[in-house]
């Protein structure tokens, strides 16, 4: 039943990570892993997960089961695995999905690369899914990678917007409360029953309005917008290193950061093999902004498009590009440009297949300067559309601003 | 305080519609209007509703007051309104708002034509604020517009989709239960107080999943793609009369029947001064794709424009209107049309001012039937991807299939 995760180094979810670089976010890592006891040199308190996913959906209205749903073409169950994944002091997580999905489940963890998890197969009622998974953890079988637990936690897998922090109160309540097994689904009949039946003692832990089930179709579209406006924070601008073209993606940025104060917008050069830039990729920017001035080709684009299909950015979200062609509309009128900026459509198709979703833009490049603001400010617009919807039927358009 | 309502004709909600044309829905209509005691001949019951709207909505994280934040631009209220203001034995809607949003609230009332609207000042409470409400329609002034109701419905300003259906058990269970006022919000901490400390009797009426309340950012999420998909189920090819542009029209009309199989696809001629056309804007559709063939102008177009800026069909929704353009590829490069098809950004921008969404979408015709199976597959995809999404900042755009 194990899934061998493969070895790689796709990117865990923006926001707070364990592994992540980031001064504030790093503090904040470093006290949570010390309360769960995981800091070096003391012996780790070892958590387990079970996700019972046996579940058909019924009240969500469409045929698939909720937590196969598809929100940006990646099935919901899997945004749920990343949140666990991230968390490092989890050290195994176990899903219970009935025999009919298991080959399903099999290549979602293929696909997106889960590690630490293992299947079993579901029970009748979710009750039984839990108990099958906390079995396949208690037992003490030769062949398997599980190690026994001291804690397990139990979570739905439908609530893909659980954070660590809440995970590590439920692990510091069952420590000090004793109880056996944990539901986040506060006021369930599961702690209900432990209330009422059990010899454990039980607490409720307080949760956040993000831990919240995805039940019904609207709660499917609402997860769609906030993973979309999550990974829609950061775009970077990248540019050749000519002044000229420094000039005109610096006018771009700036009007960019002016039309989306909430997103951060950053530049880097295509140049020094890309160093920088590779960086930026690594801390995970989804969306790229490439500039080309005066010029209908698409080299810089390429080599923007091969270091993002090289990286493993494009595994968990679609990443968007727009390529920016900088054209004086009066000196060429775009349509002498067309032929060959048409080549955008297959070079879109071909991205798409890495989860790429490339778009074109035409920005006027008027000598005058109130003239070129507007049209920077309408490129702006027409950007912040593109990476605000993530739409893939417009994949290849030339767009004019 | 009586906002006075302009007397116009704009269109109720898409949905059952008690004034409606349609079959099943006046069918049962008729029995919901029996029930309520309003069918014709009959006194009908007194019903008024009161909406509390003075809160300011620190859950939701954003500066707006939530009844106020903009779903497709339309603040949230507006919605709640139509829902209430469709069912025609409501005779009286108050609403409590602040002092300060009083200005704001009247505005929406105008903008967007409801009618039997009265406000009142909101007070420190929610029930301060339904008191208030109440208080206005008791009292016997002389200039009061309102009549006394026997039953009052307090509703929520921040649940925009409720049914005739569960208004009209709430109504009904009053008269039976003889509650002095009705509280849609189950388990509220209303009802609670009713049935601990007041002398009427109360009864819990079974709601929908669709009468939730928009409490998070991310419910506003999922209000703009539910209303989004309910304004997104029919979609009308309009074409001119000429056998050899029917022909085309009728196959781009099969290809989106089969790429969107729970989408209502109709189409109709410009002819006749287009009264089949007025008939369907009058059903409300919300959805156009204009058919030319081998022409770069924007007659037929424009003529659809016309008779759109005339209806009252976009005072509550964007409408979309595609104007799609059929070429054949080979004997007349896009590029050389160019020129006149780059006019629709000026139609764009014009029409936006009246709430139309007006994209370009140029469609490879030739003489090879698979390939023009294939471009028609391909336009199929980027008109739904406009409806769809029915996004502003693409309007004036020329997308090419």
């Amino acid at each position: 039943m194990e899934a061998a995760p493969p070895g790689s180094s796709r990117p865990t979810e923006p926001g707070p990570c364990l592994s992540g670089q980031r001064g504030a976010d790093h503090a904040a890592s470093a006290s949570l892993q010390s309360a769960a006891g995981t800091e070096p040199g003391r012996h780790p308190l070892a958590v387990a997960a079970v996700l019972p996913a046996g579940g058909c959906g019924e009240r969500m209205g469409v045929p698939t089961p909720k937590q196969f749903c598809p929100i940006l073409e990646r099935p919901l169950i899997s945004y749920t695995l990343q949140a666990l994944e991230r968390v490092c002091w989890i050290k195994d997580i176990v899903v219970a999905v009935t025999g009919e999905n298991m080959e399903v489940m099999k290549s979602i963890i293929q696909k997106y690369q889960h590690k630490r998890i293992s299947l079993v197969e579901a029970g009748v009622t979710r009750h039984r899914s839990i108990f099958n998974g906390l079995k396949a953890l208690a037992e003490d079988q030769i062949n398997s990678k599980l190690s026994k637990p001291e804690v397990v936690i139990i979570h739905d897998a439908v609530r893909p917007f659980v954070e660590e922090d809440v995970l590590l109160k439920v692990v510091t309540a069952a420590k000090e409360h004793g109880c056996s097994d944990y539901d986040l689904e506060f006021g369930t009949e599961c702690l209900q029953l432990a209330l009422k039946y059990c010899c454990t003692k039980a607490k409720l832990v307080e949760g956040s309005p993000d831990l919240w089930k995805v039940t019904y179709k609207r709660d499917l579209y609402a997860a769609e917008s906030i993973i979309k406006e999550r990974i829609s924070q950061e775009i970077c601008v990248v540019m050749d290193t000519k002044e000229d073209n420094k000039h005109i993606g610096h006018l771009l940025e700036e009007v960019l950061k002016s039309e989306l104060n909430h997103v951060k917008v950053t530049s880097e050069a295509l140049c020094h093999a890309g160093r920088h830039l590779q960086q930026i990729i690594l801390d995970q920017c989804y969306n790229f902004v490439c500039v080309n001035v005066m010029t209908s080709d698409f080299q810089e684009t390429q080599k923007l498009l091969s270091m993002l299909e090289e990286s493993n950015l494009c595994i968990l979200y679609p990443v968007v590009v727009v390529s920016v062609h900088f054209l004086d509309f009066k000196l060429v009128p775009p349509s002498q440009k067309m032929e060959n900026l048409m080549k955008i459509r297959e070079f879109a198709k071909e991205v798409k297949e890495r989860n790429i979703l490339l778009y074109g833009l035409l920005i006027s490049y008027p000598q005058d300067d109130q003239k070129l603001q507007e049209s920077l400010r309408q490129g702006a617009i027409i950007i912040a559309s593109l990476i605000k919807e993530r739409n893939s039927g417009l994949i290849g358009q030339l767009l004019i601003a």
